[in-house]
């Protein structure tokens, strides 16, 4: 059995990653793999959160445990422990850090709607929200995309600045600019990923700055929360979901909805687009994520296999 | 973090063990625990089960895998992991192998069975199933008795003598008979604990050779599977649960009620008694666990301390 901490996992090839997303949106199509609802555990003000998957080779949990509190011990609020198993014997394979798993394969869902959603052209994007899950996302969009200059907006300052120091080192030729709002970034930007958890739109938009721009909204995982303002939905020529739950999940679909600014119908399953070769030219396009068990077993298993090849973990003798 | 494989929990101080599962039984009659519903997960002909569990200080994840063909290729059809976390700060503390866990933990419900139910001065006893339960049993019910005599049936005879040596080894001093049939065990022993999976009574019983002794049921952890004869129930001067859910999980309470030979009001929670020094010396005793994942939270997390104490186990870099 191998161990994979966040270092480990953060070493991997952002193209195997990438790859194991892909083939997790080519499952949903085939249906070739079996995710239970997760399971939901309230303990005081916690959360523990249990995301089985099986497919065909390997099955999968990945445990996320929520401590809102643990921050002002200067620790994490949130933990992850993925156990990726083989599906045929039944006998585990590898423990790994869950949450570099989660950061990994959300940087993936942003990077693959940025190949398939955005002109090869572009060449100024946006990022609001320098978490974890932010910088994850910079990292796939410029895997993915010749960027020339890229904007960074945190409410935190600091954080900001702390981010585009961090990729500086990792893209050096990239000019970074932190934005003073929001709003600004949005207009500067071909196009705009949130990976934030607010609960009311980032901006306020005019038709004008949003028509031909790509907009991806990571972060809203709970219908209370809304990153992006209900025009861009409204104006948007495309609207994609990784899952069709997020009508339900997240703020950034079921708010649209509910305000009848979008008709369900509308909205439709991002796993499709893997299967054309259309081109979004001039189009203005919205693509939500709100993530799935599946990406994060394809994710492990590319992962473990890649560790074992290269001899990269730690062997437990289990 | 730590992880513990099977041989450092293998190594483990009894006494610990056996106090941490007491200390479960304590929480359960205060109610200073958080125990959801487990999740039961079906794909194809396997089954994973994921049984979460919160107390004051820890929080506990056991995920246990059940595939019933891997047996034929080799490899154990039961397959575990334990994941240990503090439930302050919310970060996890530990990875233990799961089927070592529950060997353990098991093991001690039945010696807290043998040190709360039977008289002091038996000498005689039966072990029904040698399979890893019922050495787990063995060892626990050594631990808590002089045992002068040890019989020990399985259907397979190998398995039987397999067990014995091993014993013979831990525990030189003590006689072990193989028993041609499970009534023979049953005959010669003063408190007999069955570790089987059958789906029928193992045994038939007249009321004489019942009389006064200890029945410790283990196995049937399913409505259709029953190891001992309803007229052991029927017979018994006390009849214990580890939890009252056995009534609706194990065949050896659900199928007696449904026969009407025992009345609900007779079946007793196995905690009541750790609080009365109450002597159960010529009595017809039984008793039936089920389990449940407040053994394996304060199991775990005895091990954990003790683990970290004694410097056993590896360390991970999470």
């Amino acid at each position: 059995m191998l161990f994979l901490n966040k270092y480990a996992i953060g070493q991997m090839d952002q193209d195997v990653i990438q790859k194991a997303v892909k083939k997790a949106y080519q499952l949903v199509l085939t249906q070739h793999y079996n995710m239970p609802d997760r399971m939901h555990v309230a303990d005081q003000q916690n959360t523990l959160l249990l995301m089985p998957c099986f497919s065909e080779k390997f099955f999968a949990t990945k445990l996320v445990s929520v401590f809102p509190e643990a921050r002002q011990h200067g620790q994490p609020a949130v933990n992850g422990v993925m156990v990726l198993s083989d599906n045929v014997s039944g006998q585990p394979l590898a423990i790994m850090d869950g949450a570099a798993i989660t950061a990994q394969r959300t940087g993936a869902v942003g990077g693959l709607a940025v190949k398939f959603l955005t002109p090869e052209s572009i060449q100024t994007a946006g990022v609001l929200g320098a978490g974890v899950q932010g910088l994850s996302q910079a990292r796939y969009l410029l895997f993915n995309r010749k960027i020339k200059t890229l904007y960074i907006y945190d409410l935190n300052q600091d954080a900001a600045m702390g981010m585009i120091n961090t990729l500086k080192r990792e893209f050096p030729k990239i000019e970074y600019m932190a934005a003073k709002t929001p709003k600004q970034l949005v207009e500067k930007s071909c196009v705009i990923i949130a990976a934030t958890t607010s609960k009311r739109p980032l901006f306020e938009a005019s038709p004008d700055f949003i028509s031909g721009k790509t907009f991806i909204s990571i972060g809203s995982f709970r219908p209370d929360m809304q990153e992006f303002p209900n025009i861009v939905i409204k104006r948007a020529d495309n609207v994609f979901v990784d899952t069709l739950f997020a009508a339900k999940e997240s703020g950034d679909i079921a708010i649209p909805l509910m305000d009848n600014v979008i008709a369900k119908e509308k909205i439709k399953e991002f796993a499709e687009v893997l299967e054309q070769s259309k081109i979004f030219e001039n189009k203005t396009v919205f693509f939500k994520s709100v993530g799935m068990a599946l990406f994060d077993l394809t994710t492990a298993a590319a992962i473990y296999q890649l560790a074992v090849e290269k001899n990269i973990g730690q062997i437990l003798d289990f």
